[in-house]
C-alpha cells in the first residue's frame, strides 16, 4: 500500500541520516523553522476579510506568540454566492501586516495562474484539502523556490498525500510541510466539522522527512475544541499549529468564513503557553 | 443542508416546467442527448495509450452500441511516477477515433491553461473528481460553449455537488451532466475501489434540473461487477452511463491504467442491449 | 483479507459443486426458496404496533405478491424511551396473520433468551444489524433448525459478515440468508438513511455459497427511493428482497416505528410485478 | 439530533450541579475513582492467555502505575475459529491476579446469562463495541450493582452511544463509564486499525455527567502509536486511560490476541509517569 517508491524523494527508506530518528528536514520561513525542537504556531483569520479587523488579528497573534501570520485572500468555498477572498487587495493587506509585526505570511493559492502573483506578498504557500491532487497544481508549486504547507485532503489516504508532496518534490523545491486537518467521517457530524485523525501523524513522520504540522480549526470546527485538539496534535508528535483567530473584541457571527470555529487571542496565547511548557510531551 | 439558494441556476425549486416532475434539462453533445428517453453510454479506453489500441477500442465501442468514446490524454495519476497520459498526442488519436467511428469525443481537462487547446479536440469536456472542487477550473469551463461531464468528489457530499456545477452555470454554461462515480467508504476495501452510491440520484434529480450519469467502472473497481452495476445504475433512475474498456484480444495487466476495471467489448454490447431492452425499468 | 479458512463451512473455495457458477444453496421457509430463480420477497410492518394495522398490511403485502411476512415484536430501538415492540402479543398477532395469508413470518430475535419463545411463532428468525456480532446469539440460532435471516452491520466489512455466518453455520444450521440492509457512509446523510452498498452483492456470491437478499428499505431510509433500490438490487444480482409497508390508507407519520421508509401497499405491488417481469436482469 | 430526552438520566441537560462546569459523576470501582482529579489507567493483556503470563503481565501492570487490571475470559472474536478466551478458568485467573496485586479487574461479558457469573469474579464490566447495542445486555447489566465500562461502538455516533448507556442508566445503575476506543474511518487503513477520534471527548462530556476514558490501543492498532494517543488523549480531556499490554519479555506475535497493539510495562510506566506530570494539559 504504501509503496516507497511512488515517493521516493521524500521518503524516509533509503537515506542513511533518517533511519533509526524521526529527525525532520527543516524548512525555513523567514526566521522560523518547521522540523526543529520547537513547533512553529501559524495563526490568523480564515479569510482577510478588511484591513483593520487582518491588522488587529495580526498583531494579537505576534501578541499571543503566534510565528506566521495566516489569512485567505483568495478562498475556496463550497457555494459561488458566498465570500471568496479579496485577490490582491487582500494579499496587500498581508504584506502590511508583515511589515507591521514581523511575521511571515502563509496564504493559499488555487489557481496555477496565480502562483506568480501570489509568491510576490506571501512567504509560504498552502495548497489546500480541495487542492491536494490539482496535479498541475502542485507541479507549479514544484517549480518555485516558496515553502509550501500541503494541507491533506479530506478523505485521502496517507499514500495519496505523500504522492502529492512527491509531485511537488519532483520540480526541485523540497520545502514542504505537511498539514493534516481532519477528515470526513461517517459518525462525527452531530459534534464536530470533521474528525481529527492524529494516527497519521506518526506514520507520516516514519513515511517521510517533511515535518507535519495540524489545523485544529478545520478539524474540529468548533471553536471550544481547539485548545484541546492543539494540545494533543502535540502530544502525537506534530511539529506545528495552524489555528485560525479573530479579533478580541469579535464575535463568531461577525465574520464572513469559519467563525464558528475560530478562536480568540487570549485562547491562542493560552495554547503557546501550554504547548511550549510542555514541550517533553510528544514525540521528537 | 441543502439549501437551493446556494444551486439557484440549476435547482429545480422555483422553475414551474420543472416542477412535478423529474424532467431533466437536455444537453446535446454531437447527434447525442442526455436527458431524453434514452441513456447514452459513453464507452473507451481509461487512458489514451497508443493509436492502435485507440482506434480498435473505439471501433469496438461504436459497434457494440455506445454513443460516445471517452479517452483521457491527461490523466491525473496518483503516483508522479505512473504513465500520465500522452497529452496533444491522444487528443489527436481522439479526434481520429471520432472521425472514423463517428462517436463524440469525451476528455478530461484538468489544467485552467489548457482549457481551451483541449475543446479543440473535445466533443465534451469531463471534470474529474479530484477536480471537482478546483473552483477555477468549473468558473473557467462555465465560460465556454462546451458540454460538462461533471464527476461528483469521491466523499463529496450532494451540496458539495451541486454547488461545484452551479460554478460552471454562472458562467453562463448550463450544459451540465452529473455523474456519480462511487464514493469512498470504510467498508468496501476488501472486495471493490469504491462504493457504488446509487441513492444519489433520486436525489440528485429532485434537486436540480441536470441530468445524472454513473460510472460502473470507478464505483467498483472490478470488471465483473461493472455489467451489473451499469444496470442496476439504470434500474436506479441513471440517465446514462460511462464505461471503460480494453481492447477484446487484450488483458487486464497489459493496459497503463485502470485494466482491473476495463470490460470487452462483447460486455459492452451486451451492458447495452440489456439497458435498451430493458427501459421500462428506472424512474423517468 | 478475505481467508476463506474463516469461514470455511459456508466457502464457496474447496466446494467442486459450487465451483464455476454461483448457485446458492437453497434455504426454503415454507413453500419459499431462497437461492432459486425466483426471489422471494418479504414484506411487512416495521414493528407490529396493532392488531388491526398488522393483519391489514398482511392482506395487503399478500396481495400484492409477497412471499413471506416480516414484522418487529421486539424492536432494537436506539433509544429507551422509544417504542420497544409488543413482545409475545406481537408473535401472536403475527402467527395470525399466517393463518389468514398463508404467508411465513419473519421476526427478529435478540435476546438468547428468548430463541425458544420467538421460534414457536416464527418461520424464519432475523439476525438484525446492531446484532451481526453478538456471537452468544449467533451460537445459540446455530444450534436451532430454523432459517436464519442475517442482516449485515453497519459498517461490516465482507469477511466479518461472513465470519458471523460461520459462527452460525458452526451449530449445523446451514439454513441462513444473507442481507445487505445499507452501510453507514460520510457522504449520504443528507439525502438518505444509509448507503445502499450493491458492490457487496456479487462478492459476497462469489465468497460463499449462502442466498445473498437486500433490504431497499432501511438502506435509502425514504419511502421513494424504495422502488429504485429494489430493481437496483435485482439488477446487481440480489436473491431476494425485504421492504417495509404500511397500509393503504395511512401515513407515514401515524406509525410508530420507521413510516418515512415504509412504502404502501400499491408500490410494493409495482416491485414484485417489474422485478418478476424483468427476470431477465441481473446476474443467476 | 442529541435530543437530550432520550438520555435524560444521564444529560447533563436540567442538572443544576452541573451546569457551567464539566465535572462527572464520580464513579468507584475498589479504591479507584473515575472522574476525580487524576485519570485511573487501566492496563493487562488483550485476553487471559495463561497464569503465568497474566500473573506477570499484572505485576508489571501495577509496577508500572496502573490503577486497575484489564483482561478478556470471554473474548469477542471475528473469526469463530480463533482463540475464545479461557472462559471461567480466565475469571479464576484475573481474581488471583487481584489477590496478589490489589487491582480492581475490568473485564468484559457478552452474554447476558454469564452477568452474574462474571460479576463474581469482576470488579467492573465491560460492554464491548460489538455489544454496544446489544439491549437487552444492557438492560442487565443496568439491574446489577457493577461499574460499567461502556465502549463506543466502531461506527456509533454520539447520540447512539448515549442512549446505550442510558438503557443501563433506566435500570438504576449509574455507574457507568464511557469508553472511546476508535472510528472506522475510510482513510486510516493503511497505517492504522481504527481512527481515534479524540474530537468526541468534549461532546460526549458536554452532553453528559458520565467519565469518558481512551483505549489508546484499539484506536490505533499499533503499539508504537498507542504512548502518543495515550498523552493525546489525556491532553483531549480524557478522564483515563485503558491499554493492553504484553509482558516484558514477550514479543507481539507470541500472543494470541492483539499483540500488534500491545506496549511493554516500560513503556506503560512512562504513559503513566507523562500523564500524571504533565496533568496541567487538558480540560478539567
Amino acid at each position: 500500500m504504501l509503496d516507497a517508491s511512488h515517493y521516493r524523494i521524500i521518503a524516509r527508506e533509503g537515506k542513511p541520516e533518517y533511519q533509526g530518528n524521526l529527525e525532520a528536514r527543516r524548512v525555513r520561513v523567514g526566521d522560523v523553522e518547521f522540523g526543529g525542537a520547537v513547533p512553529p504556531v501559524i495563526a490568523g483569520p480564515c479569510a482577510v476579510e478588511s484591513r483593520e479587523h487582518t491588522l488587529a488579528i495580526a498583531r494579537a497573534a505576534k501578541a499571543a506568540g503566534a510565528d506566521l501570520l495566516r489569512g485567505g485572500a483568495y478562498k475556496p468555498r463550497t457555494s459561488p454566492y458566498t465570500f471568496q477572498g479579496l485577490g490582491t487587495e487582500g494579499l496587500e493587506i498581508l504584506a502590511e501586516a508583515r511589515e507591521e509585526t514581523g511575521l511571515p505570511v502563509v496564504t493559499e493559492v488555487m489557481d496555477v495562474r496565480l502562483i506568480e502573483h501570489v509568491s510576490r506578498y506571501a512567504d509560504m504557500l498552502q495548497i489546500g484539502s480541495r487542492n491536494m491532487q490539482n496535479f498541475p497544481l502542485l507541479t507549479e508549486v514544484g517549480k518555485t523556490r516558496m515553502p509550501i504547507l500541503l494541507k491533506r485532503g479530506m478523505a485521502a489516504s496517507l499514500s495519496e498525500w505523500l504522492c502529492a508532496a512527491e509531485y511537488i518534490a519532483r520540480g526541485g523545491n523540497l520545502d514542504i510541510v505537511l498539514c493534516e486537518r481532519g477528515v470526513r467521517c461517517a459518525v462525527s457530524r452531530d459534534y464536530a466539522r470533521n474528525t481529527l485523525d492524529l494516527n497519521v501523524i506518526l506514520s507520516a513522520r516514519q513515511s517521510c522527512i517533511l515535518p507535519v504540522i495540524v489545523d485544529p480549526s478545520h478539524s474540529t470546527g468548533v471553536a471550544e475544541m481547539v485548545p484541546l485538539a492543539a494540545k494533543a496534535a502535540i502530544a502525537a508528535g506534530a511539529q506545528g499549529l495552524i489555528v485560525e483567530m479573530i479579533a478580541e473584541e469579535m464575535d463568531a457571527c461577525s465574520v464572513l468564513c469559519d467563525g464558528r470555529q475560530s478562536i480568540h487571542p487570549r485562547v491562542l496565547e493560552e495554547i503557546v503557553r501550554e504547548i511550549r511548557s510542555g514541550l517533553a510531551a510528544g514525540v521528537r
